[in-house]
């Protein structure tokens, strides 16, 4: 089928409009046409077909990797991404890391020190599922970081993704844009169904209490850390159907620009004899 | 759609035949009815339906834990194993680490040091593509592990395995059992096609001639290490289309006998409120 690509710098944080300084509220949380799902569910599919493609060249060149970056308020539809863009992937190409609140020995070295062992290695592709960018937003929320440390996180992380993009990683990162409302339905969701109690954290509501505070946080984060080699992207997520959609065509566009290739074989067939042997 | 269930059992080395010694003839490399591979293709799927539902169980319950360790002689199988099988299940919910050649600083160390970092977490699925196994397999047919030394490994290997299964840990061992002509097959496909060039390695070939000795260090190795907490099974893997129906309801069969659950919430639902907030 033919894919109607969609103008993903409609969503991403270029380097100018972070200068300018970032509002979320300039970004849609909903942006597909309802009386379209269809069609843009089968766009989705296709797109991963093609994304499956991409990552088996990817993992056979092995000169090159992708990292996602996954933010979002709680019950933004992370754990949900990586669920419905990335099932079908080859589990033997892609490690997904889930960062939760650090660990007493975590805590005790520098904030990158936990996430630098997760950074792909060529031929790979990693999601983050919260990220390093935690350090500088749930703390700042809880006056755990001040402003002035916060400059200071960020030119260190704007140091440690260029060091990684200098070993051929490129870098995507994504806020999953929702608005307060689809949040509350998501969350009344886990506490209405059995099967989604696990998933509830009473928590999350003190952490909603504070919406305003992780807008500014995040605009903030946004502005000192949109980078042209890691740029934000801020996806509409109050449709799931819509963000799968744009997320996979993100992936497939950005590994077609990075066009990784089935390597050429360092022998010559014609030179190669294969003998019999016996069984047993 | 209804599945036959097959006897698995029957590729299991159990720990009564593995006393009474393991002939790798003993089993079939082709088992599949050629009559029936849409049937069978069909119930696959059905089978990775199921295997996708356990292992969202088994993450949310988070006390279990699942390693399947994939054994094979070179184009056995293994990589395409873990893409036909496990491509579809929640990439969050797995992770495959495969072994190579030891590097400079794994060979300082015992051989289970670099391996147990990847046992899986309490709720994870992991796949092992080569593993500790090696250290009694290729070391021994070139003489770098002599017999007394690998039955050392052997008890090593045994305890290991027994401290993971202590941990929560259901531990799954396939050998993906190819005849001499199956391989060499693949192997001239992978001369043949360029976009396989890349999987083709010319020392392949002069593994390949040691066929007789791997098998004898297959045999010894299922002999020693096929306990009740992780028992050897040996695959029939000629046809990719049967091995792999038989390796997905090896999976599920396994889950369902751990039996996941989705766990209650630690909260009451009718306390719960969740307040409307200012989006910006």
């Amino acid at each position: 089928m033919t894919i109607s690509p969609i103008d993903l710098s409609e969503y991403r944080v270029d380097v100018q409009r972070a200068k300018q300084g970032v509002r979320l509220s300039d970004w849609p949380t909903k942006a597909g046409d309802k009386e379209k799902r269809d069609e843009t569910e089968q766009e989705t599919a296709e797109l991963q077909n093609q994304l499956s493609e991409w990552q088996e060249k990817l993992y056979a060149e092995g000169q090159q990797s992708l990292l996602l970056i996954l933010q979002a308020r709680d019950a933004g539809g992370k754990d949900s991404t990586v669920k419905h863009v990335l099932a079908g992937v080859n589990p033997q190409g892609i490690i997904v890391t889930s960062f939760k609140v650090p660990s007493d020995i975590e805590q005790k070295h520098d904030f990158l020190w936990r996430v630098h062992p997760h950074a792909p290695a060529t031929g790979m592709m990693a999601v983050f599922n919260r990220s390093h960018y935690e350090e500088v937003l749930v703390t700042r929320v809880h006056g755990q970081v001040s402003g002035g440390q916060a400059q200071h996180h960020f030119a260190h992380i704007r140091a440690f993704e260029a060091l990684l993009h200098d070993k051929g990683t490129r870098i995507l990162k994504v806020y999953l844009h929702i608005s307060p409302e689809e949040q509350k339905e998501r969350l009344l969701e886990r506490v209405q169904k059995p099967e989604k109690h696990w998933k509830f954290n009473i928590g999350d509501l003190d952490e909603r209490a504070h919406w305003k505070d992780y807008t500014r946080y995040y605009q903030e984060m946004m502005e000192a850390t949109s980078t042209d080699i890691a740029p934000w992207y801020v996806i509409p997520a109050d449709q799931k159907w819509y963000r799968d959609r744009l997320i996979s065509q993100l992936l497939v566009d950005t590994l077609a620009e990075m066009n990784p290739q089935f390597p050429a074989g360092d022998f010559d067939p014609s030179q190669v004899v294969i003998d019999d042997t016996d069984s047993d």
